[in-house]
């Protein structure tokens, strides 16, 4: 394989190490530069770990180049949701059909095997505590300064993507000052918190691994997701400011246990130590991050260095797998002429990232509340049993992000006609009794083809 | 006067420099930093200079500290628009009631007069050619670079402004960086380029110099204000790219020639060397630029480096004087208690920023596209009619934002309902003749005070 084309890609994280391989095997020498060092030699940094959901694009995205498998070996699958009420009461629900499943991965576990397969099958050097100081974006080169020594210095390459996550430097220190670039940072009223719920004595689990766990309280809610040694890392999501139910009421050690006993009294019994261990990760906040457009000469942006989103869908690090989908099929299509293929990846691409941006604020009410009213929960059950009559006619807009590669965009328009629709069938005073009527289906079905 | 209370703003601009005279009477020794050279001394630099319409804000808070007088000597007045169609037609539409006028000034003009002031006024330093390149706003302390030197060093003071402008220095390098601080910069699909049409060969005017010219076209426009010397500064607002009627199709002086001949046949007959001056400025993008919250411990954002605006409602002086106005009340009601006061003005000011942006957004469609419709400026009459009766019960938005310290929130709020309600007014079928009549009249009086 000739390697007289090169590409420098800026940030090993999930994003930047997979994009490696689909260069590498498109015939291109990679050098990838990360601020941080070697994670998997250091100790992985605590906080910012919210146990990451891999689904269909994701995979996608993997396989596409022979590495999915390479992941399987760290995924737990979770077949569902299931909900805790303040009793302890669980109610079920599954994600998609039967064997459908989302995958639990812990963050750090998955980027230090996705920095195993840079390497591996991307044949990337990576170079560690290099911090990206600016860019000259038509010229292709990026400023670079070496953390340990301060040395600075400059790289080139034919082509060059900045993966280096929400708080690009890239997109920080070159894209923000080029003139007609627009971009946003949006943060959440809501913060979180990460909780390390520990296995049991014997190392089996406290909760059903294969689901994924919701306390949901209307304004807040609590997570769990399985990790493979018997804990789950859960999160505590809530507002930062306000007189109840928010972190800045949660300053003592009694408020916390006394919060905790009282919301969310089943976890509360497996876990009665958690006021000490509540300062155990840090309280961190939550962005949407918009740009656009995500190139500039010679350089792309990807993941969540252009489209950085709030993970209430689990789909942050998928929707960034996905733009190495896209941007391997604009490859393709224009024989790697990367003004061609940049072009087209901004226009298409960006209706993708912010419908994703925007679903992912969505299920936010969802996941903390509607997963709550057992209306939410029928309807769901409609929508999954006419998806099954007419499997053509009807993908429930959770399964289209999920577990299918329609767009964002798509499904997004698509899931507001469904819920268009729902809305009228919902409002049948008849509908408890007669939700799984061949009249009902009938009805979907007229409104769905009209 | 004691002097142990101290200032720091960065940014010699026209806010920074009315800010001074402010903080100067209030005891305070006030420093400020400029990145540009001291322009009353060097060129004035070209391109950026859209002519300013000063109106009852701006006058408000110059007038506050008693130096109003200095600039009305500069000022000229425009009483109404001007509208040129495209066979030389002109229509006159006054701006408010008899006597009520906006203030053309040059950009360069005013902003060197400001300085006088701040410095003769306010008693500031200014210190020149130091760039702004990072704050430790917690301590309140400033990061300088002299650009002359080379010498980094450091300033600190009580308290900090930072009225640095729409690419604020403070806020990209400080700001930007503080978890939770959201930030938006959007750039319109237009650009706009300067034109300056002279003055008559014996120094007269070539067109009315007491009104606001407009060539509205639909889709784009070309504006001119006086300035004092007999010529008019001319800007031309199209958008970038597009097949036609877009800056991407002028760029020979042959399509320069023919787009003027055919779109502003009247002003191309007063400048038909038009296509020779075309690159004389160049060609400019507008953005709007949010951010909140406007201060973080001991440094504040102010004026365009809050809320940076696009031109259209000749709000982005008026409105960043009127920040002057806002701070110094709140000084006072806080009794310069700084914490409080910075809390408050980010909380209470924020939406007037928002406000400020949607209508000046808002008037770039009424300049390039109603004020050439017949309905619209009958509308407008009829609106000045009530007003005229009724004036506690109506007053037309364009007043409330240009002849009126109401807040900008309060004004675009109360301007919906006008429209909501002159919407039903002109569907009448027999608007066009009976539009002055006491039936009209009532009409109105019953819907304002439904």
């Amino acid at each position: 394989m000739e390697q007289s084309k090169s590409a420098i890609i800026v940030g090993a994280g999930l994003v930047g190490s997979l994009w490696a391989v689909y260069l590498s095997k498109a015939g291109y020498k990679v050098t990838i530069y990360e601020r941080r060092p070697d994670i998997r030699k250091a100790e992985i940094s605590a906080g910012k770990s919210i146990n990451l959901a891999l689904s269909k694009r994701g995979w996608t995205a993997l396989d596409a180049v022979g590495v999915g498998d390479e992941i399987r070996k760290i995924a737990i699958p979770m077949y569902g949701r299931i909900m805790h009420d303040l009793e302890g009461n669980l109610t079920h629900q599954p994600y998609g059909k039967e064997g459908e499943a989302i995958y639990s991965v812990s963050r750090g576990g998955v980027n230090a095997r996705m920095m195993d397969i840079a390497e591996e099958y991307g044949n990337a050097e990576i170079h560690y505590n290099i911090e990206c100081t600016g860019a000259d974006t038509k010229a292709g080169v990026v400023h670079l300064k070496n953390k340990t020594t301060g040395e600075a210095f400059s790289a080139e390459a034919d082509v060059i993507f900045a993966a280096d996550g929400a708080f690009s430097a890239v997109r920080y220190n070159a894209f923000q000052k080029i003139d007609r670039f627009n971009f946003s940072q949006h943060y959440i009223a809501d913060g979180y918190r990460e909780i390390l719920l520990p296995a049991n004595e014997d190392g089996s689990y406290p909760l059903d691994k294969n689901a994924l766990h919701i306390w949901p309280r209307g304004r807040f809610m609590l997570i769990a997701l399985a990790n493979e040694d018997g804990s789950f890392t859960c999160t505590l999501f809530m507002p930062y400011d306000g007189d109840e139910n928010s972190f800045n009421q949660l300053k003592s050690k009694e408020a916390v246990d006394r919060f905790f006993k009282t919301t969310f009294p089943d976890f509360y019994d497996m876990m009665p130590n958690i006021a000490d261990a509540w300062e155990d990760h840090p309280l961190s906040s939550l962005a949407i991050m918009r740009s656009y457009p995500w190139h500039d000469g010679k350089v792309a942006l990807m993941g969540d260095a252009a489209h950085a989103t709030v993970p209430f869908y689990g789909q942050g690090m998928n929707g960034g797998f996905e733009d190495c989908t896209v941007l391997a099929e604009l490859m393709r299509k224009h024989n790697e002429n990367w003004d061609a293929v940049f072009e087209e990846y901004s226009e298409v691409r960006k209706p993708d990232g912010d419908a994703l941006q925007d679903l992912s604020l969505h299920n936010y009410y969802v996941m903390r509340d509607y997963v709550a009213d057992p209306k939410f929960l029928l309807q769901k059950k409609i929508e999954a049993k006419f998806s099954e009559l007419y499997p053509d006619k009807w993908l429930p807009l959770y399964s289209q992000v999920t577990f299918s590669n329609i767009r964002y965009s798509e499904a997004l328009q698509s899931g507001k006609r469904q819920d268009d629709i729902m809305k009228q069938v919902m409002d049948r005073p008849d509908i408890e009794s007669n939700w799984d009527s061949d009249e009902v289906m009938q009805r979907i079905l007229e409104k769905i083809e009209a």
